[in-house]
Order: structure tokens, then sequence, then C-alpha cells
């Protein structure tokens, strides 16, 4: 048995009050219908079938890969209209899984059920048990548990109503039936429009067999149509993200106030404080601390490190007990080796900085080399932009950097050399060398302060 | 019929703890009175008495305008005698609308359906269906949903006490008959107070209509007696903001962590992340975003502007496609024209920065021009004050400032000029010149490092 | 009655995936066995014995003190095995009141109850109406309400299964029955542990009557097994904390974002805005504000006082009506008198700064004293460390220290004197005197801008 997938992803959305094609907009950063092709592709299908319509350019470019058949619905009539645009790429014994790109929380495991249980001869249908089943389709079962029909709501009995078991749309079909089924759908209802659903009827009318699979909750199965219901999504993935950490071994001091937006992989004996957000690829070494506020954009934190409140790291390598922030903010291309220290109000970019070096305050370290034991004074500024080119820093092992130093590269400060505070360094200084580059103090006595002026 | 609104407004609050009368406890930064009497104007009232006793010249001194006649009441004697305060300003074919200082988040369409039932022949009261009514009065209904009564929690039977719907105490009254029920009124009870409750009863007795409108919700008539409750006002009250600017379609990454203290006025397609803080009159144009943790007030954000995180922005300008932040702080009269950079550690006031122009890294630029596509070097300073007056910075289009410069003002740098980094600018720098205001570098092989003191 | 207090403490808590034995994570930044302990201590019990077991050296070394007696169980036999190591130190007339070091919220108030209600004669159960009493004894009682046994899930008729009123393991036993009850137990059970619950059944057999007491809520006794449920503890402890201080007085715009991890002492009238973080020994007086997004550490707020949003202060305290921030980093041994300001970027260390005076921009002040009213320009940095030494730096009061500043330790700036912008200060600065330390700016007309570099 072959699987194809096929995602319902040509609606607009207007509800959303946006530009952007509905399926396209993101939780935790990924687009919705990149999260229900993610968990398609972990079933290994055949193909993944994507119908688009409003915006299909858009789609298709911002999530084009070589395991998606794009199918075009120009006209929106029906989700069964939908499912049928896919037909010429299905054979008798494949299964036609059905999703939806607003509905992106779906577990792999719950679709693997599914699937497993219709195999390629039985109808499968993902059903749930709602809290609140208004406006769903409700599952009527007979005396001995089998699905006798979906009915929706308007056309349900008050007894009906009583059902919380609802229709989530998603189901497994034959490849078998599918033609059959879909072909005689009829649009001659209030809204002109295909129901996949009507589906249902058929296979208990041809006495195929309906089994149904349920999700591990029923936020698996949300959708949204509004960014109320956007939101409501995003905040029970991120639930989701906290629980995964935890039971990993991390220790989050609010699991609802930190959001993770890609990949997060993480050790053992970590302290995550309030209101981090986690971005790309991240991971955190085992007893790293990050304070709260912080914000890691794809980059490793090494064992023991600790990061303080409010640093914004990205692009970074920290090695192992080093020490960041408060207000720290790394910038791609900086790698610090272990026991480095980044203190406030620092800003690296392309720095590579060795092992116990110190940049404690005040300073941007930019396309620099730092030695390790260096120590670089508050106030320090590497020029490493003439206004159209770029250039290199390099500061040896041991160096003292004085306060308020500029370093106008390119420029070279050899091991153990110094730099007298407040100087402008424009040539090598030789290790262990002192280069001072400022002006004598002379004082002025009695002098006269400024005036208000009129 | 004149419409006439009274505000009870003159307890004190004891369990607020607190030196501020109750009602100027803010809810979003604004009094909480100051909520009821917008609400009250929206109705256009013909005046807005508002009933003020304890810290009386604090509340009017705090909300004072010409559409408000403040009633003062002396002793606070109860709800009855406070409302009779306003009585002699009352004409027989008018309506009295009976709010409350303390009760904020009322909708101003839950007044209107309620004035409007109420007209000025008929009792109108607010009743609401509580999920806990215990403490609250019943409303006693007859067979034929009339009320009856109102029966307080102490006076009720079991049978009463199982009744959810309960008494707001807000109330329309007619014109005509509020003189002879207020004057009527005893405070024959166990407080010695005189009860606006009692009302109810006199109309029942007398025959006059009593007629109900409800709320949108539960939360819209709560109060607050304790800072726990001005809490969760507060909360309630930022959920609403939440759910409005989403409606607009803006993207909350977390409506929870979203606070509006003011005007907020949206595009579509803006997307703001956590823990971001709104104040004052603060406009976001289509496609912009809103990083992490940033602070918001009196600001305007063009279309398509990046705020990285962190930054605070205050009384500033920002133009379509900038970047700012992260940890940019940007002060009273700053203006970015568009596609303008701000960025780390950098401080901002009263600066025109034109197109395209960046300050990039740890730099104070105030009282200053800076021309289009200018570069400002890291670390570089305005020095605007000389500790009595303040100066401005011109900084000509295309210029480049070295990084650890200090401009003196008052001073001017010409277009496409360079100042050499490291330098001190005291004196004009003519177009398209270089000027170098620094030391010359010597170094001093052979040094000799501090050795640690005793 | 004397009463013994045992904590039972040995578990590894597998489920943490921790190095750290369970007891010692944290809440609130206090090991959970600490908050036990300290409970304990509020009953001013005889002694606390302490059963160690996995990490025994670990939690005795973190939390030994002189009320302690460490009990070391080799072998992980039960709870009621557990208990009897501590049998030793038990007379027949005291009182031995069991608690669980991964049970940490439990008020002293129902310690308090229990013990009292106990005695020394008869045995007192702790138990708790539970939502969900699933996994968990239930307390069988008879007609008359007497505790006749506990019943475990798994041997609960379905009858039992209705009961709510679940068994908390935390009991008072009477030291005259201890020893007979306790070596009375049987391993014989699917686990061959020896249950303390089993007492129960005991004093009802020996007709020792049973009488129970109940904590103010549920949360009272919840444990952690797991982080998830660490995070549930910790966030039930800020809820209480954020009670606590609003009934003070305090209004937190976010209850669910504030966090205190120590002792905060408040004034009346105080604001903390959102997502601040309190940790250590910290008070704050009356009418002062914290923005949003602060840290406080160790450290006194004075009255009147403005924290701004994203300061971060440790170690310092703070006079009244100053203003600090945003984005200010006071760190130990910083004192600031009244109506001082520290502004952003700036970072100050063992710093005393007289009333009045300014730091507000970009500027590392450390091992300094500035005198009162002094304003310390942007971008000042103390040099303070010549790599080995720190020394100090003084500064007069009305001394006005230009931008960009080097202030070269150890060295003093009179009173009234002032530097200019952009000087290096390496020696005395007489009062009322003019310092310079810079070069002449010079202009090169017509420079060649650098070009792209291939």
């Amino acid at each position: 048995m072959n699987l194809h997938v096929v995602i319902l992803a040509a609606g607009q959305g207007t509800r959303m009050r946006s530009a952007l094609p509905k399926v396209l907009h993101p939780v935790a950063g990924k687009p919705m219908l990149g999260h229900v092709m993610d968990a398609a592709r972990a079933l290994a299908p055949q193909k993944i079938h994507v119908v688009i319509g409003h915006g299909a350019g858009q789609v298709r470019e911002q999530l084009d890969a070589a395991d998606v058949n794009w199918v075009l619905q120009s006209e929106q009539l029906g989700t069964g209209h939908a499912v049928a645009q896919a037909l010429p790429h299905i054979q008798a014994a494949d299964q036609l899984l059905v999703l939806y790109g607003d509905v992106p929380l779906l577990r792999v495991e719950s679709l693997q059920r599914l699937s497993a249980q219709a195999g390629n001869d039985k109808l499968g249908l993902l059903t749930v048990d709602m809290r609140d089943p208004t406006g769903y389709g409700r599952i009527v079962r007979d005396a001995g548990g089998a699905v006798r029909a979906i009915v929706e709501q308007k056309d349900a009995s008050p007894e009906q109503l009583r059902i919380h078991e609802g229709n989530t749309g998603i189901m497994a079909i034959p490849g078998r039936y599918a033609g059959d089924w879909l072909n005689a759908l009829s649009n001659d209802n209030a809204q002109g429009e295909y129901y996949l659903t009507d589906v249902v009827a058929m296979a208990v009318n041809s006495g195929t067999s309906v089994v149904v699979a349920q999700p591990g909750d029923e936020e698996e199965v949300m959708g949204a149509n509004n960014r109320q219901q956007l939101a409501v999504l995003e905040r029970v993935y991120q639930q989701r993200m906290a629980d995964a950490v935890m039971l990993q071994g991390v220790t989050l001091l609010d699991p609802s106030r930190f959001d993770v937006r890609g990949e997060l992989t993480v050790g053992r004996d970590i302290l995550i404080d309030v209101n981090v957000v986690i971005e790309g690829q991240v991971s955190i070494a085992d007893g790293a601390s990050i304070g709260p506020n912080c914000v890691l954009k794809n980059c490793s934190i090494g064992a023991g490190a600790r990061i303080h409140a409010f640093s914004h790291v990205e692009g970074a390598q920290i090695g192992a007990e080093c020490d960041v922030g408060p207000y720290a903010r790394l910038r791609p291309g900086t790698r610090l080796q272990e026991k480095a220290r980044i203190g406030n109000f620092v800003e690296t970019k392309k720095a590579d900085v060795g092992a116990g070096a110190k940049i404690n305050h005040l300073s941007y370290v930019g396309d620099a080399d730092v030695g390790a034991g260096a120590n670089i004074g508050a106030g320090t500024i590497t020029c490493n932009y003439d206004g159209v080119n770029k250039f290199r820093t390099e500061i040896g092992a041991g160096a003292f950097i004085g306060s308020n130093t500029a370093l106008v590269a390119p420029v070279i400060v050899g091991e153990g050399a110094t730099t007298a505070a407040g100087s402008v360094i424009t040539q090598t200084v030789e290790a262990g060398a002192l280069a001072v580059g400022r002006a004598r103090q002379r004082n002025i006595a009695g002098w006269k302060r400024p005036e208000k002026q009129a």
C-alpha cells in the first residue's frame, strides 16, 4: 500500500485580515502548512499533494520541495472538489490521507494510527471527543458502535446535538473507492459546494467498513481561522515544547513564558529563567543556565555556561563555563572559548575570543581575534569599517587593552602587550610593548563655567 | 429625554491600603473613575455628576472637565444617599443612570441597552448571570419573568440562594420618580445606610415597570476593592485589547503577555512578539514587527519597520522599513526617515536621522541632525551639553563619523566629510574633508606591567 | 510534649533526570527540602530529623544546621522504614511529625493544626479533598465520620474510588506508639516496601483515636516527581508571593508575571510592572515604581524612586526619589543618594553617587565617589583596573565630566572642576579647574575616501 497525502491549502482566510495566504501564517515561526507537511513527511508517503488556490504562487515558493506535488484548484468548490484534484495521481491500491493546511498541531502518532487502521480497504475517520462540539458534525454510531453517519450541526436532532464526538474532517480514503466516491459528490446544498464529508454516507451505504482513530487530545485538531485562534495554536505548541524540555531534564521557571521557534537540543540540569525566546537551531549543554528575558538564536551554549539576563545571542558558539551578559549582544560569527566573559553593553561580531578572555563593559568587538586571557577594557571599540571595507583586529594572548581604546583595523596588538587608556591604536603593538596614543593632560585653573544663554 | 449620569466615587477603599482614593487607582494606566467617565461620555449625557468624598480634592483635580459636575458627599451614608446628592440637577423628564467609579470595565453598548430599555418611565436594572453569585443580591422574578425583588444574600431563602442572576447596582431611574424614591429611603438597617437597591421594591410596589439589561459578560461589572481585584481588572482589560488588535490583523505571539495603556492604532500584518508594553498614543503601520520585550510610548512605527528585542521607544517617529534595536533607546524628538538604522546600546534624543543613515553601536546622538546615508561609528557621542546649555550637532548627508568620535556641539560636519576614529571634533568640518583630532601613537617596548600591590 | 519532625528526603527522583538529589531542586531559588525545614522550624520542634539517602552528602552539605539530625537510610526500603530510622531519638511523651522533602508548599498553620489535634496520644492525619484523587489512597470513614482506613487506589471498591478525600502521607504519630507500630510494619507487598500508611490500620485496630486536619488548599500538599510538577510548585509559590504583596498595598500589573526568590519587604503604593524578578533580600519603600522586566537582587529601593524598564540592580542601595534606567546596571557596592540619576547603558560598581548627581548615558563608573550634583557625561569610563590592582576615582561635588572622558584611577577631580570632552585624565584636577587631555583637531580638505577593495 502506497500512501498519498492530500493537504488542502487553497483557502483565503479572510478573517485573518491579511495579505498572506492563511496557511502561510506561522505557528512557532513556521507556516501552518509547513507543520502539516512535516507531519505528513514523517509518514513516508509516496507523495504529498498540496491543493493550493489563494496565493498559490506565494505558498508554493515558500514551501516547495521535491516530495511535493502542487495541485492548483482554480475555483474553490468545496473540500470534496479539492481532494478530487489529486485523483489522477492515486492508484487503486493506495491510501489517500486528507489533511488540512490550517490544522498544524496534529501529532504524527495520531496520523499513523488512523492510516494503519484504515489500510487500503476501509474508510478511516479521525474523530475527537470535544468539550464543546457546537458547530461540528457529530459522529452518529449504531448500537454496536459502528459509525452510521456524520450529521451536521444544522441537521442534527436534539439527541444528536448531545453527541460530543465530532468530525475533524481528517480521513483516510481507500484508493480503490476514491474515484467513485469523489466523482459522485453533489453540490446540491445551500453553499453549492462539494463536501468531502459526504463520502462517509457512501461508504456506509456501500458496506465499506468505517474505522475511527482519535488524536491524543482535542488541541491536535484545532485550526485557525483568525488571529485569536492562531494565538491559541501558538500557545498550545509552546506548551508542548515546554513539556518536552522539562521531561528531558530542564528546569523552566515558568513554562508559560517560554517560546521555542525552531529546534532546541538540551542536556540535563539546565535552568531556563522566565521569558526566554529560542529561535532557529539552538543547543544548550549540561548545567548551563539562561537568565530571564534572553533571546537565543542559532547558537550553541556550552556546559556550565551562564547566560545572564537580557542577553541576545545569535549565530554564536559559547564555550563551557563562559559568562555572558547581562545585556550582552553576541552576533553571528562570535566564538567564545571556555571561561571567556562578555559583560554588559558589549557587542561582538565575527569575533574569536580565547579562553578566559574578558570583554566586560561597553565595547564593540567585531572582526577580531582576542587571545586567551586578554582583558579588553571598558569602552573599547574595534574600528573595523572604513565605510566600504571591513578589517580585522588581532589581539594577542594576555594583552591588556586599556579603557576607551579605539583599535583602528587592520591592526595587531601582540601577546602580553598593553594599550594605555584613551588611546587610538593604528599601528602594530609588539608583544609586551605599551602603546600610548593620547594627548597629555593640562589643567587650566580658575576656569569659568559656561553660563546659561538667553 | 435628557440623560444624567451619576457616578459614585466617594469611597475610601481601605482594603487598597493606599494613600490614593480608590477610584484613582489605575487600570491600564488610567484611573478607574476615568474609564467610567469615558463610558458615560460615549452616551452623550446632559451632565456627568460625580459624587466624591474621600480624597475629593485629589479626584477632582485629576479628572476635572467641563462636562462634569462634582458633588461632594461629606458623609458616606450609603449609595442611596450618594445618588440623592445629584437630585437638584434632575428634571422629571430626565433619566438618571447610576454608575460606580470602581467598576471600570462596563462596555458602552451595555449601558446603551440599559438606558434605551428604561427610557424615562421605567426602572432599568443591569443584572448579570454569575458563575458564583455568593454575596450578591439575587434578582427574584415572578413566573412571567418580571422582576419582583432584589434579595440580599443574608436575607435569601435556600431557593433564592440558587438564583445565579445577581444585582450589579447599576440602574437607570426615571427622573419623575427619582426624588420620591430616594427621599423615601430608610437607613433603618444594620449598617445604618441608605441603600439605593431599595428603590426596586418601591418601583414594584408602585407598579412601575422594571426592565433588565445584561452586560456582554460578567467581567464588565467587576469592581475592585483590593489590589488583587485590581489586577484581575487589569488583566481582563488587557485581554480585551489583545482580542481587539488580533481581530484587526495583528499577530500576537502571546495575548496574555501584551499590555496596552493608552491608544494603539494598527495596520495589518503586524507581528508583535511576547511581553511588549504599549503606552500613550502609539500607531504601528502595515507589516511592521515588534520584537520581544519592547516598550513603545507615544510613537509611530512606519510600514515594514522592524523594532528588535529590548527596544525602548518614546516620543519618536520611525519611518518605513527602519531597523531599530536590539537595545535601542529612542527618546522624545527622535525622527527616523525611511530605512534608517539604530543599533544596540544607542540612545537618541531630539535627533533627525536621514534616510538610510546608520547609528549602529554604543552611541549617544542628541540634539542632532544626521543626513541621509551618513554612518555614525561605534562609540560616537554628541557632546550637546555644557552643564547649562544644549547645542546642536549637524552631520551632513553621507558623512562618515569614525568610531569613538566626540562631537562637541555646536558643531557641523559637512556632507561627505569624514572624522578619524577617536577624534574630538570641536570645529566645522567642511564637506568632503577629513578631520583628525587625536594623538599619534607611540610604542614603548618591554614595558613592565603593573604588579599586584600589597 | 516535645515535637520531633522527621523529614523523608532519601529519594533519588529519577524522573527529574538530574544529577541533583530530588529534594535539592529549588522552588523560588531555595531547595524544596529547605522550604520543608523552614516550615518545620516554625513549629519550634525539639529536633528536625532528616532521613537522607541518595546524594546524602550533597544534601547535608547544602542544608546543614545546628537543629538538624541527619539520619542516613542506606537502603530505601519504604516510608515506614525511613521514619523508623529516627526512632532512637523519640520518647514516649513526644510527637513525631512526618513530612516529605519534596512537598515544599505546606503552610505552617496547617502543620500547627495537625500537630495540635493529634497531641501525643492520637494519630493525626493530614488529608485533603482533591479535585482528582486518582492514584491517591482514599480516606474511608464510618457513618460517624471517624477514619476507618486508608484504601489504596488499586484496592479500592468502585464506591471507595468515588471518595475525594485523599491521603497526603503527612501524619503526626504519638511517640508512645511509634516504636510498636513502625516495628510491626510488614514488607509483604508487591513492592517489598515498609509503608508508613499501614500505621493507620494499627491505630484503628488498637482503638487509638485517628484525627484529621486539612490544609488550606490542595496546592499545599503537592509534591514534585518531575520538572513539570516542579514548575507547577514554582508557579503556586509565586502566586502566593504576588497575593501577599498585593495585600500589603502593592499594585502588580500582572501577578502571573512576577517572581520572588527570597524575601521582599514592601511599603505602600508601590507599582511593579510586568515581568519583574526579585532575588535575595530586597526592600522597596513607599511610592517607588519598578518598570517592566527589571531584575532586583539584594538591594533597597528608596521612597518614590523610579526604576525604569530593563534595569538590573544587585547589591545596591538606591535613595529616595532616584531615577534609574532604563537599561541601568547597578552592581554591588553602588549607593545612590537621593535624587541621583543613573541612565541608559550605564554600569556602576562600588560607587557612591551623591545627591542629585547624574550619570545619564553609556558610562562605566566603578570604584568611585561622585559628589552631589556632579554631572558625568556620556561615554565616561573610570579606568579602575590596571590588570592586577583596582584604584578609586574621586569626583567632587558639582564637577562636570565631559563626554567620552577616561578617568585613569587613582585620580581626583575636585569640586566644581570640569574635564573637556574626549579627555584622558591621569592627574588631579583642582577644584574649579578645567582639565583638557585631548589632541587639537586638524582638517584635511578634499580627502579621498577609501575604496572598496577587491
